[in-house]
């Protein structure tokens, strides 16, 4: 298995239309004359995380799941941001970090034995932690974060989730 | 790549969470003794899908991918359910027909060409179908059927979202 394409590759992607979300949450703030920390710490409900934690923890569950199969120590990245534009900001930290993985450095990843702070002392294989863990997660995170926006009016629709698609000629 | 382990299984394993959410759903309409109908109805923007609709396309995303990465025949399956229950046997529908799969349907999948409704004369190679397009999509309306019910007030939390993880003995 190919864990870098199944990883690296689409995380990389979304997160560049997280981003342009974003951007267009900015975009509509002003239209519209209100302030975009409205967005920054709006939440579909009292007890889950605001837009900035989303965006937070879509860009965590991105660099912990490349680190993590490629047996890499986490770089930290603090949840300092405040703005919409800092929160683009921790995008763009989060897609150079990915930038700098090799389909070479994910060899093995498929069978690596996975230590996890919440296994408690328990592992995981790597093929089973992406599948079962990395991506469900990552997807949760961009998602909400995704209807965060469009519960407040951000003209967003399927074709801005999904993004570009590698078409070809038959 | 085994795209296999990379879509039938984990779809399977978050059709049978969603289930579960299902259930918790009606389990909180009848101890706050409202209709569970609201629920079936409610959606998170004027312009979004209801949950109904949430899980209907999170089955057909599952039963799609499988059906178009080994080149068979997608059996329809027609969004008449009315109630919870009914969305809650399209899913039980929607499993059966994922249990129809082994691994071996998926040889060749990788490099498959897709002839897609929405390519417009063009095609995806199965790879880039699954990652790009097919668990994007699955994962975009499981999660929202997650925070439809979240923001109804439904007491599900991540773990709930995540569900049970293949762990091993050190």
């Amino acid at each position: 298995m190919d864990l870098y394409a199944a990883s690296v590759v689409p995380m990389k992607k979304m997160l560049g239309n997280l981003d342009r979300w974003l951007e267009a949450g900015l975009a509509h703030a002003a239209k519209r004359s209100f302030d975009p920390a409205v967005l920054f710490t709006s939440r579909l409900a009292p007890d889950q995380f605001p837009l900035s934690r989303q965006v937070q923890a879509a860009c965590d569950a991105a660099k912990a799941a490349a680190a993590r199969l490629t047996g890499q120590e986490q770089p930290k990245h603090p949840d300092t941001e405040q703005t919409m534009d800092e929160l683009r900001a921790r995008i763009r930290t989060c897609v150079a970090y990915l930038d700098t993985f090799a389909p070479a450095d994910f060899e093995g990843a498929d069978t690596r034995l996975l230590e996890l702070p919440f296994l408690e002392g328990k592992v995981m294989l790597g093929r089973d932690y992406l599948h079962e863990m990395a991506l469900p997660n990552f997807y949760f995170h961009v998602t909400t974060a995704y209807s965060i926006l469009r519960h407040n009016g951000v003209e967003l629709g399927k074709r801005d989730y999904i993004g570009a698609l590698s078409v070809r000629d038959r």
